[in-house]
Formats: C-alpha cells, sequence, structure tokens
C-alpha cells in the first residue's frame, strides 16, 4: 500500500472565500503514485469547509447568500460561542452545512470526478492562515 | 489490496426522487471479493446526493418538504446560477444538506450497516441521465 | 493491509446530547497497528450523527438552537414519519444537517486532526441503546 499525506496552506483575504483546489489536489494523486485507492481531503479547521461542487460564479454568490439565511453572522451576540471572545460561531454553523471534508476515488492514477466536480475550500472565517489536509491511500 | 471501480446509471422520472440503491451496491461488494475495506459510493454529479437514511416513505415526504422549505426551487430568478440558462440552482443547495458521498465499512465481505441503515440516490434535478459512482478498496 | 472493526455503545440520559468521542477513537487507532491509513466513524442509526467540531459548550448549545430552528421537533404531527408511531422525524433532519459520518487521516500511527478538531457523537433521538462503528485500514 502507497500513501501520501500533504498540507495546504491558505490565507484568504476575506472572511469568506470559496478557492477551487481541483488541480492541487489533482498534483498530488500524481505525486503519490497511486493508481486505485481512496483520496481524502478536510479542512484541518472547524471554521472552514472542503466541498465538491460547480466552479460558477452565480452559484458561489448563491451560497453566500443562503448560508447568510440559514446561520447569519449577525447580530455576534446571538451565539452563546461568541461569549468566549470569538466572533466566529456563525463560520462553525455554516462550516456544517457545507461538510468538513470530501473522499474522492483515485482511478487509473487520476481523481475520479464527475464532469462538472470541482474540490474546494470553502472559508467562513479567514484572514488568517489555515490548513487543509489531502490524504491519499492505495496501491 | 483489491480495488472494484463502477459506475451506476439513472435516469428518474422526476424531477426530484430518492431511490434505494443498497442491494445494487451490497452486489458490487460482493463482486469486490473484498473481505475488509471501505466502500466509497457518491455522486458525480453535483445536483444529486448519496445519502444513507432510512426507507420509509412518510420520511421522504417529510424530506421533500424541507429540503423547499430551506432551499426552495421558485422563483427560479431568486438564484444568480440561474442566470446561466440553468433553472436548478435549488438542487445545488438540496444536495449539499443532503450530502455528496457515504463512505461505509465493509466486513466480513459484507456492507457493515446498521439495522435501519439503507443507501439512498437522491435526485434534485432529475429527468436526465446521471451516475453514481461506487469504489471499493481492501482485502 | 491491517483492518480493525469496533462497535461503540451509547445510552444517553437526554434524548439529545454531544459525546467527544476523540479519546476513545484514538486509542482504537493505536491498538490497530496501523501507522498510515484512514479511519471511519460513523453512526450506525439514522437518527444520530458522527461529526467534528470544537469542544465548547456555548457551541453545543447554538447547536441546539440551531437545529430546533432548522428542523423542529414539535409539533410531532407536522410530519409523516411520525404517523408510523414514531416521534422522531426531526432526529432524521438533524443528523443530516450534522452528517453520518466523518473519515479521518492516521499519520504515523496517530488520528491525524487539526489543533481544534474534536470527533464528536451526536445523538438527536436518545434514551436508547445505538452504536458508532470504527473501521480503520492501512498499514
Amino acid at each position: 500500500m502507497k500513501s501520501l499525506t500533504e498540507h495546504l496552506w491558505f490565507e484568504t483575504p476575506h472572511r469568506r472565500d470559496y478557492l477551487n483546489i481541483t488541480d492541487t489536489v489533482e498534483k498530488l494523486v500524481r505525486k503519490s503514485g497511486v493508481q486505485e485507492g481512496l483520496c481524502l481531503v478536510n479542512a484541518m479547521h472547524i471554521t472552514a469547509s472542503v466541498f465538491v461542487n460547480d466552479d460558477e460564479r452565480g452559484l458561489h454568490a448563491d451560497f453566500e447568500r443562503w448560508l447568510e439565511k440559514l446561520a447569519p453572522e449577525k447580530p455576534h451576540s446571538a451565539y452563546d460561542h461568541n461569549r468566549t471572545g470569538e466572533d466566529n460561531a456563525d463560520a462553525h454553523l455554516k462550516r456544517t452545512i457545507m461538510g468538513r471534508e470530501v473522499v474522492v476515488a483515485v482511478t487509473d492514477g487520476k481523481l475520479d470526478l464527475g464532469p462538472w466536480e470541482q474540490i474546494f475550500y470553502g472559508e467562513f472565517d479567514g484572514m488568517r492562515k489555515k490548513r487543509v489536509l489531502v490524504k491519499i491511500i492505495g496501491e
């Protein structure tokens, strides 16, 4: 069995951002030498997400509005978590909706993605350094 | 290490449908010959879901009403994504709630599911051909 | 390839509870002898969740309020599923938001978690015996 472990670092310019990381993950799959296996990609921070969806700007604007409706950032005082000195309780909830991780099949040495599937890093409490873990196992 | 990769094709008669695919996945586990491992089942389209829940018709009606409340289909003009000529922005959001994938343990050559756990294909923009990926790895 | 399969049993004192199971899962990783691999942790019941988030009491209170807003328990009669004699339709929906499973990388024989990542069992229909599956594969 082969395995590869890598960390990707991000520091986004805004509180919330969506970054397409598909090419970066694809390069790591090649580097791993795995032909058949699984690739786990997960946020290592609990106010960020890794998810698969479409690389379409309008959809990302829809996500932004929708997540603000389901889990509004303000008022910060609406959340018990923010009494700890944080202001990011909403980011914990938004990331819960979007998901912590994706597991993608590796087939013939490549990410086995559908035609529109792209892997995104979803940041909900940015402007600080944060990590994503990529773990690939297989043969 | 053994592995198996298969695609399941669906073309549902309605825009939204829930199909129990547990038996199909179970057969693929047997076909793979894997005794101990992991089975990934994921939608390859970003307006569909694979999830685990109960095979109970009332619950599925509840899902339908609930998802329409959290991410209504109409008005189509409420979503930026629909300016691209699509009308399926709501399907991207509904699938986000329901999840892209499940990972199920394979133990003693079988899906290691709890008593009521069933694997579903959740379609949110149907009446077209779409695929699910099943990837099984292990020994 | 090595693998380990274990069940964790829970019977929570309340209908809804959040239990930190990180240490228990970490011990199973050591027991497995796996140095590089993947660890799947999933609820085996469809009204419970396994998720990763912060071990902070205020946040858990925020989750409780938020989930009640998105998928209220009452009135029980609002849900078709409850016509089967159950009163737990809301628990199926809440667990859908929170997620069935997490997949965590195993690196150097340990759970490869970020600084604040903790693994939780989320119970939404408790006061009965329920199981979580831990499956570890790797080398």
